[in-house]
């Protein structure tokens, strides 16, 4: 076991912390000296494409962090080198492994509040900006790279929304419009964005704000998500709390669901792992193989576009339909 | 002073409970009898341009509920019909006169919250759908023509909300997009809504539900309302209840608006025609004329097209911008 980092520094304590003996600085290097049987690539975005090329002629099998890339044509040439090779791949998205959203999913998928028809999912927060308690906006001192990223919040963090979506109503979106906004001076990327998905029997809000004063010191545990459905509702409160209320004609029941919140942040990453493992060890599908992930990816991608255009965007976009054999 | 109605029981009872002597069926025979200095029109949609015309013709000041027409040339029609009568019309809009808007626009208009950027209204309650309480939905028994409407909750409702969100922020949208959705097998009209607005510095997303189980029992206050600002964030509660959270280099400051809630539905209406009374007797503009209401009618006509077509809309709509003789 080694890790591979441009940065000895952290790599190294990051080595020391978990009793890593291998460390180095050129991922090349690393894997021709390691040839291991699993690359986890958490590198900047827009080294994935090489870094999985790299995991795949080796033959390892890839976990690698969401974007899987910047563009939907990395992301598919990534896909296909790890095809070509015959490694299996699997996009690290770790919100759908957050302990409230599997418990929404089991009560989803057991039908607790009827057909769903609607979905909704909001964080805001003061990231960019500064308040007392944070002179320094909260989300720069923690990511200073956030300064930079021409595109912020869709891209880094939103993408989990729609994954959320697309994993909870268990569909796959057919549209996605987009309204951005860059509210710090701070940043160069968008930090306010408010994204409707369209689904074949329910539609989606998901909205987002690192711009926002007067709501509760970061960080928050979970976005604010609600599913309404024919027979209730289904809510995640931002402290994770799991609600269902249902209407039947003997009256309403609320019932809080049983989710353990304890270090779950942490956990979901765990929870992300042991799924990547259990996966290659049983040869059962992943959930966030390329041809699931893609399709979050899409919509990420499309919603910039929406954004920019002023249009509706279909989704799978083009460009994915082809590559699927859909016709749109 | 007198009534015309179609239905002369409910005109009848209405006159007595105002001590008004006279009551018509026909409002041909009405006008030509009272040769009134007013009137105030709340037949249906469908009638408004005949009865503006009626009073039009009489030399009549006009007091118009909204919607002013269902399509935007019937309502241009009704505009002409009064300016070239020489008679003064205003939109019937009591949303913006409800206490806690106005208290919000005083509040927005001193800066309180800085630069808004982002405006949320949002009404979610089971109002076509039964619930223990209501085993006939609230909203299908309180007004019956809700079952039939092939435009419901935009049209209806959310025009208010349209309305109200070009007041606070005191600017036009320049695009809409829409996501409809009709859940009760009760209704042929939307009972599931949600809307994007552009702004030139702001976004504003406008949801209202009246499949929503689980949520408080119906009637709500009002929308729940949130508006953003550089400076801090105004939110009004459901019940009404109006606050401002500022953030400053010294801290947090969270300050409850007065704002009187008693009977604060009916006060709207009251607040409406004493705007109207009080612009007639001062030659003062109303806030809701037709060049003010033609704008939120073309924004919430414009969402049936976006929802149609899977559009954006832009705003003003060529019709009406061909109109104002602004280029789009």
């Amino acid at each position: 076991m080694g890790i591979a980092s441009r940065n000895p520094v952290t790599a190294k304590a990051r080595a020391e912390r978990f009793a890593i003996a291998a460390v180095y600085t050129d991922p090349v290097e690393a894997v021709a000296a390691l040839r291991p049987d699993v690359v986890d690539i958490c590198s900047p975005v827009e080294r994935h494409l090489a870094h999985v090329r790299l995991a795949a002629d080796a033959g390892a099998a890839i976990l690698c962090q969401k974007p899987l890339a910047a563009t939907l044509a990395e992301a598919i040439a990534a896909a296909e080198a790890a095809r070509d090779a015959g490694v299996r791949l699997m996009v690290h998205e770790n919100f759908r492994f957050r302990p409230w959203f599997r418990a929404a999913k089991t009560a989803l998928d057991a039908g607790r509040i009827g057909e769903p028809f609607y979905l909704r999912s909001d964080l805001r927060l003061a990231g960019t900006v500064p308040t007392a308690r944070h002179p320094e906006p909260w989300s720069l001192a923690r990511q200073p790279f956030f300064r930079q990223m021409p595109r912020l919040l869709v891209l880094e963090s939103m993408i989990h929304q729609i994954d959320v979506a697309r994993f909870l109503l268990g569909a796959e979106p057919t549209a996605v419009v987009a309204m951005l906004r860059r509210v710090s001076p701070d940043v160069v990327g968008e930090d306010l964005a408010s994204l409707m998905l369209r689904f074949p029997s329910a539609h989606a809000v998901l909205e987002r704000s690192y711009a926002t004063l007067g709501e509760a010191d970061p960080p928050a545990v979970s976005e604010e998500l609600r599913v309404e459905g024919t027979g209730g509702l289904l809510r995640v409160l931002r402290d994770g709390t799991t609600e269902i209320v249902t209407e039947t004609a003997s009256g309403r029941r609320e019932e809080r669901l049983d989710v353990d919140l304890d270090d779950a942040y942490a956990r979901s990453y765990a929870a992300t792992i042991a799924h990547f493992a259990a996966a290659l060890r049983d040869g059962t599908p992943f959930e966030t193989g390329p041809a699931d992930n893609l399709r979050t990816l899409d919509a990420t991608l499309a919603a910039y576009r929406s954004a920019e255009a002023g249009t509706v965007e279909p989704l799978p976009s083009p460009e994915l339909a082809a590559l699927l054999g859909i016709a749109t």
